[in-house]
């Protein structure tokens, strides 16, 4: 038996004890989680620091954001609703006559869930896939990100102290670690957020499996942004350089496309005038490992040969060792349509691409060849907003997740209403959300018991509902 | 431009005004088709006989549960809960501030439905794939099954006449209309009833698109029955015959694994004796097309050539040109284990396997390694059947989406709770169902807005709820 059939395997004994937790107290472990993190706050930064280059105020944030995760999990328990009780009592009056069936959520089993780079506690080992996973009562195996194993290692150990069981998060290394991870038998369910390589890699592997498991991976997303003519340019370039340039682009909602009104003959125009300046006034930084550095450097120079694209403007590298320099590129509507598929790839780092418009009426047509994102966006003047707007709005729902109304796509809440996921390749499953309440239906499955005995029957589809989670009743919803 | 080109853009076409039908309005529709389906039932249902052999009683019953399929979608959208409104109001006093989100539900696009052999009108043009995807406010284009092509036609012209749009219903014929059709960019969802052989291949062709969609398949499902020892043995082979012989076993809820006590050494005990004595008094039939009548012969042969399995027994053929005979094996459970996988495999048509057990307590390691059902049963005596239950109940909610006490898996109920779904290769998706009201998830996505203007807001997302909706506001669930 290999190392990874050992954690699998302590991991699937851990989440029979798990599974049979009442709800309740799996809520009051998950807050003793975000309690021990924020404990160890002083301690778990620097490990990561010196793995990531994201540096103190960002960790610091980001070791907050994923005990808030922890919290929200566990009210999420406490609400009682993720488990989606319906309880339609028999009718043996109708034609044919109908059982008692009820059906709630339960957890599918053991979850494997591959770590991004990019965010070392928020969607690592302590991350929005692990957390999600406890809550729904599963038992995780991380395969820890090649770029801060030390980081993986340390977040684990403060996550077992508050575990009733240290088995029930499994950690293992290595890039070969992946294959037998996804393949095991009593693996369930995977989560992953990475590339769109590494993902198809995964999903490949997934589907040599005798029994196929569900797949709930974010690939990447190049997030458009329409900047509509009624838009300030100097309002939209500030607030679009600083998205670009947050934590050196690193993030899976960095807007790498800008559709902005075209100037009028031999003038660049206003917006792209603006756009170029706010960039050249920033400053890049070290980027998460050498593999990231050179795949950034490498498509940014592909970028930069492609038919009718053009070099816009560049920010400072900085002093960090290896900074790289956020790039703006521009490209007029056309050259960019003509240069689909390849122009709508994702450039993981701070470079984005211009494209101007002459007329709102030109998107819908381009848009609707873009791959899938996580998010779109649009900026526009008061007023005049909505009629402007339409035509785009309807292109841009089917295209991405979260629409976003005069802001910018970084900076992603953990609330009940986020949508963390859109069409292929932003996510390898367009119902579900990779952040916010809803994500912990990945790992959940129904089952309906059909003229099931009472005493069998779990807490939530017992008549008279003695733990008051919501119940839909014979068609009716009770809150 | 091939015909299936043709049918799909004319689909994506008529479902841009779908989806912006309000949702009252379009269950007003689909109570519609289902008045016109009964209207023209006595000249559906014969067409159907000719090509499937069902007979009037069952093809009547079957296109009454079509039509109820459709007013259950009707009261689903009048209901709003399938739109999971959230709303999470802004909150600028947060660290982070948090934006103003609001997520609900929206039609994923076109969805491609391959309709199965074994249910002509209910898993078929009109099934529950298309009913609950034209609920989701998508269009839909079927791929008929070559065993009923003429029902299909009649069918589509009789929905048709009801809908707002002829195109929203797109039909096309013949085995190689689904590789183009899965393949089609407009397609965005598949929804798949039929063998694993077939829903493997349809799977090889979504994964060859460079957006590969989700995938709903139904692939086959064993149902294995548990008879614990307190159950009585009259009963069980009585409803057991009935269940198995339904429709000439051509249900994907047929129970294929019975497991029984043993009798005492040298006796077959009480459950095979009465089991064997019931499927002797059977009378089979004609099965729906030759291929099914070919395939269910060959894999009966294959069954009774394993180690270790018997012929129990076998019921009669009937008077019907090509009829099948329903027929029933043993095999103890040990030999039962070292036959697995190839005795868990299902066997499509009027056969089983009674396993025999010495002990309860030997099941569980046994089921484990059961492929996933759509169903699993357990039949008990009154009064000590929860202990006596316990260890195979806990195996079974892993191995089933729909846990049965004391009954039999065909016929299943088109309601709120129903759960129809399972492990690979019950379903491809096992958070999913493809039967009751939860069936229309498979064809929605989450749409999230940030920060939008309220006069570009659905109604379900404004503050006031002016359709009355179900909604989460803040976390808190209002129904």
């Amino acid at each position: 038996m290999t190392g990874i059939d050992t954690v699998v395997e302590r991991a699937d004994a851990a989440g029979a004890k798990w599974r049979a937790t009442p709800a309740a107290e799996r809520a009051a472990i998950l807050e003793g989680v975000a309690d021990a993190l924020l404990k160890n706050l002083d301690e778990l930064w620097p490990v990561a620091d010196a793995e990531t280059h994201l540096g103190e105020v960002r960790l610091r944030g980001e070791i907050g954001r994923t005990a808030s995760q922890f919290r929200l999990f566990a009210e999420v328990l406490r609400d009682g609703g993720s488990a989606e009780a319906v309880i339609d009592h028999a009718d043996p009056d109708a034609t044919p006559p109908l059982p008692d069936v009820r059906r709630m959520n339960q957890p599918i089993g053991v979850v494997a869930v591959f770590a991004a780079s990019n965010f070392p506690f928020a969607f690592s080992v302590a991350g929005g896939d692990t957390v999600s996973a406890l809550a729904a009562g599963c038992a995780v195996v991380v395969k820890a990100h090649e770029g801060h194993p030390r980081t993986s290692d340390l977040t684990a150990s403060v996550v077992r102290q508050a575990l009733p069981d240290p088995d029930l998060l499994g950690l293992v290394h290595g890039f070969e670690a992946g294959g037998p991870l996804v393949r095991h038998p009593l693996v369930t369910a995977v989560g992953f957020t990475g590339s769109l390589a590494g993902g198809t890699a995964v999903k490949g592997l997934i589907d040599q499996r005798p029994d196929p498991i569900p797949f709930y991976g974010e690939l990447g997303s190049v997030n458009p942004v329409i900047v509509l003519p009624s838009a300030d340019p100097a309002t939209v370039a500030a607030g679009f350089a600083a998205s670009l340039t947050l934590g050196v682009g690193q993030f899976c909602t960095n807007p790498g496309l800008v559709f902005v009104p075209e100037g009028r003959e031999g003038d660049a125009g206003a917006f792209e005038r603006a756009i170029g300046d706010a960039v050249a006034a920033t400053t890049g930084g070290r980027m998460l490992t050498a593999k990231i550095h050179d795949g950034f450097l490498r498509a940014a120079d592909r970028l930069a040969g492609r038919p009718g694209v053009a070099r816009l403007s560049s920010g400072a590298a900085g002093t960090a060792p290896d900074a790289v320099t956020p790039q703006v590129f521009s490209v007029p509507l056309e050259a960019f349509a003509d240069g689909l598929p390849e122009l709508g790839e994702e450039c993981f780092g701070p470079a984005a691409i211009v494209v101007k418009y002459r007329d709102p009426s030109d998107l819908p047509a381009v848009l609707r060849r873009l791959p899938g994102s996580l998010t779109a966006t649009v900026h526009a003047g008061p007023g005049a907003a909505p009629k402007e707007a339409g035509a785009v709005v309807q292109v841009l729902r089917r295209l991405a997740g979260r629409l976003i109304w005069n802001g910018w796509p970084t900076g992603v809440a953990v609330t009940w209403a986020m949508h963390h996921g859109g069409p292929w390749p932003a996510s390898t499953a367009p119902a579900h959300t990779s952040v916010g309440a809803a994500a912990i239906r990945r790992w959940l499955v129904p089952v309906a018991y059909q003229d099931w005995p009472a005493a069998l029957l779990p807490p939530e589809l017992q008549d008279g509902n003695p733990l008051g989670v919501p119940q839909r009743v014979d068609g009716r919803l009770r809150a």
